[in-house]
């Protein structure tokens, strides 16, 4: 079978799928996914075997350290994957729930009920946990999911996906609602991306590159993320003992995520009484500072900004610090070099908290707090299968909701149109 | 200035003016509708003479009578797309409402507010009202608008654009906010489809081969409705008097529009009783009925529908038969053929409703009314940008609230991350 037709082949099974998954009930999909993890836990002995195979083939290719850790699974990781879907299981179904309805002039009633988008198609790098949690988000909100996982782990994967099948055999969820695509060939994914007919969502999950490629080449919608450029802007009404620990945390508490803070601006009315403070403690925990002229001016050992230093994702013990001259400007400077993810202003003055929170176009904007709080579970979504810096279908943060569609279901008593 | 110089200008300058209308009020906006509505009235004169160019173009290239119709416009049809922006000034200004707002146990606020979406690309084939409207609708929800009309009303869409332009210069709605592309080549399309850091979402709004091409060469995400092959299903237990009435309405009171009927299932246990009164009154009106063989066996005279008449659009008066047997096999046929626009079940039992409503992946499902009120009018949405047959950000009918995101605003008081 060529790859074209057995990406198809799978791609038609999950649409199956979708339509039966549709009609279950919230129990029928919990019960699934308790089978599921019990499966997990049964098969673990299989899944860390393959998973060896991985790791070893990793070792000899050179992967790094950091790659391998991320790629390595121990008894308690598979616990972890196995707990984190009984923790789906106790999330509220979003199914079915009625955002809106309204009875018309002439009797119809018109409700807005929640459903599933149906076939998504979930495209990650090497984490194998991922195989275990987007199945287990995928059939809670009542989608068919079709997993393509990276290379590296692909023994893993398979056999999370085999203990994962293998366990919705015995309930009302259809098997075919769960594919994986095993094709090591990139023309797999190529393949599915043109299916869109078939496909409703695609979300990658990964870095810049993976996220270009996959919507470059898509016909069927994309969630991206492409990179986090976080700012926080110091006012000239800031409280600066609370600035100065919240751009810690933000810059220094985990800074290979992508709600850290890599850009700090500092109204020009304060600079000299918070930086050199606040550089000092960077310098403790290891930060370089990259300043533009301005800030160089008050705090001498800070290495020269590039421009290009404006628009860098560091993901990195790095800062690019600049100074600025009002709110309006450091809105400007955002809008202008920033991502769309997650900014913040540290100001006591409403009115000027007022004008970021409004002008800033970023998905997570920010009063007093680090951006660092951008997450599913930190807002209580429950979950999180990814984060959108798109503003289309959804924004921030996807939580379950982000894997729901809506349908109009309107009742009448034989009402025609005049 | 080379074509893609000239997009990339006009996008960036539409960029540009989505921050600022973005903190405008409502007031503001409705001002600026305000203005704009009289200035079509003002330049009346210019937008007819400017359209007549256009009709004398289009018949001297053998345009057809219904297209003519179409485009032309005489002084009663420039007063009512003034009074169409008079309609929009009405409605509720979408943005700024509180979707959610949660405070988590650290006691961060979180707050979901609806916000513009940003920029709004608006493709459209001959109608020169659709400028007009498009760009009252846009303004309204606080969107920057990029304008794309079709070259046969190309003079009449500069003139109507060149009144609203004008209109905006006295109020605070900035001017960049509303583009008009005025080169002709198609190229510029491809060109604008390219803008996906500029422009948020596409709406192309006409024929199946514009939606198809916009969808084909954007890396910006598309609002799609390609057709509309409604069904409606009599069952077992229908008013078999309201069936034919609503069967009626559904297929002949318009024929030329996307929620019209375009394929009738009977249930095999009335069919007989059904179908030949029926057929009397769609023959009486001029319907040609191409039936499957059991719809034959009952109503002699109708044609044989082929394969590809089940995913037929006619938008005319022809319609399809078939006999089915249940309401699963209803649901299943629909899924299969169907285009997931609007799709009706007629029947008493409560029991076989709630299944078709489930079970039809459709944006629009009906219990005992006429496909034909799938209409943001006839929903109550007050306006309609167009219809979604996607399942991805906006579903059925695309209201105000459509041309809508939104954004997390998050206000704390120091806290960090643990």
């Amino acid at each position: 079978m060529t790859i074209k037709t057995h990406i198809l082949q799978q791609a038609r099974a999950a649409r199956g799928g979708a339509l039966k998954l549709a009609l279950c009930s919230t129990k029928d999909k919990d019960q699934a996914l308790k089978a599921m993890a019990a499966a997990l836990l049964k098969n673990a002995a299989v899944i860390l075997k393959a998973n060896a195979l991985d790791v070893a083939a990793g070792v000899k290719a050179g992967l790094k350290g950091a790659l391998v850790e991320r790629l390595q699974l121990d008894p308690k990781r598979v616990k972890a994957m196995a707990d984190g879907i009984l923790d789906i299981v106790k999330l509220k179904d979003p199914v079915g729930e009625v955002l809106d309805s309204r009875v018309r002039p002439n009797g119809l009633r018109i409700d807005k009920v929640r459903v599933p988008i149906g076939v998504v198609g979930i495209i990650y790098e090497s984490r194998p946990n991922v195989t275990a949690d987007c199945a287990a988000l995928g059939i809670k909100s009542g989608n068919a999911v079709i997993l393509r996982g990276g290379k590296e782990a692909l023994n893993s994967n398979k056999a999370i996906y085999q203990a994962l099948k293998g366990a919705l055999a015995g309930t009302r969820v259809p098997v075919e609602a769960l594919q994986f695509i095993a094709v090591a060939e990139r023309t797999a994914v190529l393949e599915l991306l043109k299916l869109d007919s078939l496909v409703d969502i695609i979300v990658p999950r990964g870095g810049e590159g993976l996220i270009r490629f996959v919507a470059e080449n898509s016909l069927i919608p994309v969630v991206k993320h492409y990179k986090g450029v976080c700012h926080i802007y110091v006012s000239a009404s800031a409280d600066l003992a609370m600035a100065e620990e919240i751009c810690f945390n933000a810059k220094v508490q985990r800074p290979g995520v992508c709600n850290a803070m890599e850009k700090l601006l500092v109204d020009e009315k304060v600079a000299k009484r918070f930086l050199p403070s606040m550089a000092g403690r960077f310098r403790g925990a290891g930060v370089e500072l990259r300043g533009d002229e301005a800030a160089r001016r008050i705090v001498g050992d800070m290495h020269k900004a590039s421009g290009q230093d404006w628009y860098e994702e560091y993901l990195d013990l790095t800062l690019t610090v600049g100074i600025v001259k009002g709110v309006a400007a450091a809105v400007d400077h955002i809008n202008k070099f920033g991502s769309r993810h997650s900014d913040a202003i540290i100001t006591k003055n409403k009115k000027e908290a007022g004008a970021f929170l409004q002008g800033v176009d970023s998905a997570c904007v920010y009063v007093n707090a680090s951006t660092r709080f951008t997450d599913g579970y930190e807002f209580g979504l429950g979950a999180e299968v990814g984060i959108s810096t798109d503003k289309i279908h959804v924004r921030g943060p996807m939580g379950l909701e982000g894997l729901t569609s809506y349908k109009y279901q309107i009742y009448g008593n034989g009402q025609v149109r005049g």
